[in-house]
């Protein structure tokens, strides 16, 4: 079927781009890339360069770029670099010389093909085709294969190396490139990073079959290193070859050019058939525990896939390391995990993927001391952790980001220090990760560390009012950031208190079943024990903005209801400059209710409980009043819409929550007008939530499984599978009804209830309404 | 002796203007004003119009002018307006036509004169002269003689009356303007103020003297009324007239007009010289108290007696007003009272005319209720005094005030709602006064209900934290404006923590010596009995900064010695546009350690108790970064620079800060730019701090009076008077010692402290060193 954007499905499993439309290059890059969580390699041609914004992020290499203050990941250069020329002339793609054209990404097993016939100006014609992933089995390794035919006589040139004029957003990260060329034909860079000293090599092989060349030779250009083969082909002949490319660094391996070297002769060894063969029983297992099946819907279909595809690309699964907010799409946020990875990103590893989702608390937990390093940088204790966080866990946001576009003036904002909610989400991520898992041992060993030290910087970070007998948050940032300086943040104060509580429940659980385990950890955390009431009084008498008892909105802060209440429309029309921040410290939206997004439709959609008055009221209190300028709201809002019963808004919410990339949805320019491409992971995992969390209605309670479900309309059925507590259920939606069936293999049986029945569901029974 | 620009004096009693500089209108109308607390007059020219800023700026008659949101005083028509023409030509002042020209102000009674010769362009010449002083005794009048005499035959129109043509800041006040004349000569208007309905009357009676006029007859031209008065004169011949004008408003008296036209009537029934002897005794009292005598230093000596003027002119007398940060010199700052009423103008009147104070201490007991309101508007309880308080002590000072001169966007400053410390400020003066009076009568019937409410203020404004055992005060701005939205603020704690200490004494005296009086004050005010200890925590445990245990230095706010360390005059070239405003949202001071005023020097210039030490740390360390932005800056730290042992910046700030209005010293312009013009009433208020305090080391405690005087070097001797407890001290300094003289109409004695001698001193009796 045809979609939006110049694109089209056939079977639900692929993205076809219907012609090479250059106006898009930034979107296709993203949005046809290939991954594996180790790297990420943009959907761009084999011939491009910085212009197109080429590039291949790896993830842990992270660095500054020479006058830079920011750390990013490394583009490292791409070794994936093919051109050809025929008579002399570079087939270059311009619509013009294109006569055939194919672009395809295969969702299921993460591949990316191209097709073209070309055209040059005396009469040339080639045409090529080229097939590429990045391995699920070995995630150092690139794999292609490339093959060109003549449809005309002509001398064929093929470059094929490894390119180091890529793009890089902070600037040069490399003090060092050297250009190698080994005796086995093998080429290969040996980079060096400039602040952090990392050492990279990207390795390149290629195996050609077919006609054979009439001249080979190698050049090095610059920060490049090339094989050129010369063919003089008659119509109809054809060359192919299979490339290699292998990625590996410092952090990773002790002799990184030594690895890839190895790695890389070991595959062209095994060759293509059996690299596929590797590569495909991931993305299978992976399919097997995710897959969204949508019947009556064929767009809902190929976007709940495309962004279950993306999400998993985006996620490191090697190793304990974060998920960029912009995954490894592009430099852009620093490759570094926010608070989305624990309240968009995880929800969906936690019920299909537990391996995966332990990846990403573990994290937090290998991180906690850089967590203990920013509280006390800031003049508190425990574990605050960062707003922007890469490997350490040490604060990589700036004190200035944006710039002032009207004065040129860095804006200071309070990202970093002020948005505490952070450490209280890494709370609700282990705690979602632990209910989904039943992983007590982690909880012992990690996840309680964590819920204390989070538990300690809140006793550090609240106040108490005296004369009010309540503890109170001053001085915060919610999820809203057009908000700054705010006290009371609803969102910030309900999740804090939630992770208070489980920090007293963990505390009072390992007092009672292992208190020697208990008592060891808090004399390694220098936590006394009488903290455990600390935490309980906080909990107890912290101020929760409460349902007005009339309307039953709650206020998002003190003093918001005061604020002028304008919608985002007409606020719009007081800017001066369309690239404007709205926020702190003097942005138009700063002293009206306009909300980038809305920190008590996030709290709702986080924390069970509220009754559905509640809901309703503040979902329509709160939707006009929001601008959206957050990719991350359109889906909190399909949730909401979908529990408050506005069946039609959760539909349009999750359209637009689940097109933001692929049909280039997202037009927010940053203030100072940064580059703004980039795959939003946050909304791409968030798609999952609303599909399982919203309208199937899934819930996870201490009592077990329920499911309450508002399908959209047209939705014939919906499948999936979740895991819960080492059980794995097949849900069946339909407009009729609903199924739930546990997997033969599980353990045991799991309670499960659905509107108008419940009941324990063993191993290979089922229950449905 | 010459002073700077353009100034000199003969007597040190007088300020005279050397020749006519039209560059200086707004300079020399403010400093040349004539006002006695009801009423001020600018040194303007009689036939001046708005563009030379004329004005009577009459208190309680607070008013929104048409389309503006903020009230004023206004500025009533101009009932002194008189206007020559010989032969057809006005008199018109302009340098090529100006023969001989001397404009003086009389400082010991208030009078300013004006002389001129004129020459026209066809050889006509005449010479004039006018004297006018606004009444002490009955302030609702202004008294004027005018002379001129013809210096060559001509025809001389003569136009005196009242002219509606004046300057009006904000706009246009009134609403009604009915020009009337009455049978016995009078002129008048009566008015009606747009937004508060008050009635103006402003009433014209002159009695001419001297030669006939050949012609008379009235004109009502638009707002005024005129009565012309032609003469065919010769050479030698001249004309005398004595003008009366009488303002009364609805605010102050039942019927406005009838009292205007009474007093006016009566006023000229007795004529100049009587009206001369009247106004004389009021004057000779308040320098009888309040003169400063310096030997040795003729500048210091009329810039003393500049601002002891000026301040005595814009303090009202007659009622319990506030005094105007720009006094009744113009209606910028809403002629409201602003913390500088307590910290900068009361202590001269405290000390020397403590009738005065008590108008001050009682205006801030009548304005309470205000103080209740805004507490509670805020969502606190208590009082928490106006930052900008006009008569009723509601809020004046708009949440909009300044605008960004880069954007054009108005800013959000908070000097309204967090520069709370105008609340212990308000107790501090009401401190000093009961220290000097010792009016304990005053405390029990209106000081103790407002220290009480101020504590409970506090008590709804402080935090506690749990885990450092201590009240704080969070998101604040001191009196460094340039820092909005901080800490733990020094100047601010440490002035809550004495006006919480203060409500405890007053209460414990009081539950000691007056039950019934506190336990009906208590119930007036619903205050429990149980917050006394409430007050006592709060004092016992509320967070004060302390010196540094190694640099001496007190941090101004929590964070402080983290920000950017520059200096003010390396930060200034970061300017984009000279009228941006320095400080909060985004000026250039936000996010460095460069004041507008230094909070610590303010705290050391008020509070007493510390050491020397850690004065000149605190002195050494701040000084370099205060940018003084504010006229209130350079007198303290001429206090804390003589307490701190650096003479010669003493004197330099000294000399600063007496010239700020008389040499035009203050070029600061405010974001917007705003007009500039006005007496600094604070600074001139601290001018007596300065020597006083400073140069002669005052100090009042518990135990007596102390002097530890630090003259500059070249005063040979300076002489004042004190008003302490009912005792007048006379004080004799020279650079060999001190004597304290107590006056023989004491009532007892007194403890007295100077370097190296103490003694009890009786009525007659001399302590000396
Ligand atoms: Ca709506
Ligand atoms: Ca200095």
């Amino acid at each position: 079927m045809d979609l939006k954007n110049n694109l089209r499905t056939e079977t639900g499993w692929e993205v076809i781009e219907k012609s090479f439309d250059p106006a898009q290059v930034v979107t296709t890059g993203s949005n046809f890339m290939i991954g594996n969580g180790y790297l990420g390699y943009r959907g761009t041609f084999e011939d491009w360069g910085p212009d197109e914004y080429v590039a291949c992020i790896v993830t842990d290499t992270w660095d500054q770029a020479e006058g830079s203050s920011m750390s990013e990941l490394c583009n490292v250069p791409n070794g994936l670099y093919t051109a050809l020329r025929v008579d002399g002339e570079p087939c270059s793609l311009n619509p013009a010389s294109i006569r055939d054209y194919r672009h395809q990404l295969d969702l299921r097993y993460g591949v990316n093909t191209r097709s073209v016939v070309w055209e040059g100006q005396n009469g040339q014609k080639i045409a090529w085709e080229s097939r590429k992933f990045a391995s699920s089995h070995n995630p150092h390794l690139l794999v292609q294969r490339y093959r060109f035919k003549a449809l005309a006589n002509g001398v064929v040139e093929l470059k094929t190396g490894i390119s180091g004029d890529v793009w890089s957003l902070g600037g040069e990260h490399f003090s060092q490139c050297i250009p190698l060329e080994f005796a086995n034909g093998l080429l290969a860079l040996s980079l060096e990073t400039r602040e952090t000293g990392i050492s990279i090599a990207v390795v390149e092989g290629i195996r050609l079959e077919g006609k054979t060349p009439e001249k080979v030779w190698t050049s090095t250009e610059g920060k490049s290193i090339f094989r050129i083969f010369r063919f003089r082909m008659e119509a109809g002949e054809d060359v192919v070859f299979e490339k290699v490319v292998g990625i590996t660094h410092s952090n990773e391996v002790e002799e990184p050019l030594r690895s890839a070297r190895e790695e890389v002769s070991d595959a062209l060894d095994q060759g293509y058939e059996a690299l596929w063969t590797a590569h495909s029983k991931p993305w299978e297992a992976f399919w097997d525990g995710a897959d969204l099946q949508i019947e009556g819907d064929p767009e809902a279909q190929v976007l709940a896939r495309f962004n279950l595809y993306q999400s998993y690309i985006a996620t490191p699964t090697h190793a304990n390391l974060p998920v960029g907010a912009r995954g490894l799409s592009c430099q852009v946020y620093q490759g570094a995990a926010f608070w989305d990875q624990e309240t968009y990103n995880l929800p969906m590893f936690a019920f299909t993927h537990q391996e995966i989702a332990h990846r990403l608390v573990a994290y937090r937990y290998d991180t906690l001391d850089g967590a203990r390093r920013k509280a006390r940088k800031l003049g508190y204790y425990g574990a605050f952790y960062a707003w922007t966080s890469g490997k350490t866990g040490d604060e990589l946001f700036p004190d200035f980001f944006f710039t002032d576009v009207l004065t040129g003036r860095p804006i200071r904002n309070h990202f970093n220090c002020w948005q505490i909610h952070i450490s209280p989400d890494v709370v609700y991520g282990i705690w979602l990760y632990y209910q989904a898992s039943g992983n007590w041992e982690f909880m012992l060993e990690q996840g309680a560390e964590v819920l204390f030290e989070v538990a300690q910087f809140l006793v550090s970070r609240v106040h108490f009012k005296m004369d009010k007998n309540r503890y109170e948050i001053l001085r915060v940032l919610g999820p809203d950031e057009y908000h700054e300086n705010v006290d009371n943040n609803a969102y910030t104060n309900y999740l804090s208190q939630f992770s208070l509580v489980k920090a007293c429940q963990v505390f009072d659980r390992m007092k009672e079943e292992h208190p020697g385990r208990l008592a060891a950890l808090l004399e390694k955390t220098g936590i006394p024990a009488r903290a455990r009431e600390d935490w309980n009084d906080i909990a107890d008498r912290l101020y929760l903005p409460a349902p007005d008892p009339e309307t039953g909105v709650i206020e998002q802060f003190d003093g918001y209801f005061g604020l002028e209440d304008i919608r985002p429309d007409a606020l719009r029309k007081r800017l001066i400059d369309p690239g404007e921040y709205w926020g702190w410290p003097n942005g138009i939206a700063v002293h009206t209710q306009v909300l980038k997004q809305a920190d008590v439709i996030q709290l709702l959609a986080m924390l069970d409980g509220f009754p559905k008055e509640v809901l309703t009221a503040n979902y329509e209190y709160y939707e006009p009043r929001t601008e959206h300028g957050s990719s991350l709201s359109p889906s909190v809002h399909a949730l909401v819409a979908c529990k408050a019963g506005h069946h039609e808004e959760a539909y349009r919410y999750f359209l637009e929550s689940a097109t933001i990339d692929l049909y280039n949805a997202s037009k927010k320019v940053m203030s100072g007008g940064s580059f703004l491409g980039g795959i939003h992971t946050a909304a791409a995992g968030g798609v999952w939530i609303i599909i399982v969390r919203g309208f199937a209605g899934f819930e996870l309670t201490d009592a077990g499984v329920a499911f309450s479900p508002a399908l959209p309309a047209h939705w014939k059925t919906l499948r999936f599978a979740l895991k819960v507590r080492g059980c794995r259920l097949e849900v069946v939606l339909s407009p009729n009804g609903i199924r739930v069936h546990g997997a033969p293999e599980n353990p045991g049986k799991i309670h499960i209830r659905l509107p108008g029945a419940q009941a324990w569901v063993g191993p290979g029974e089922t229950l449905g309404v």
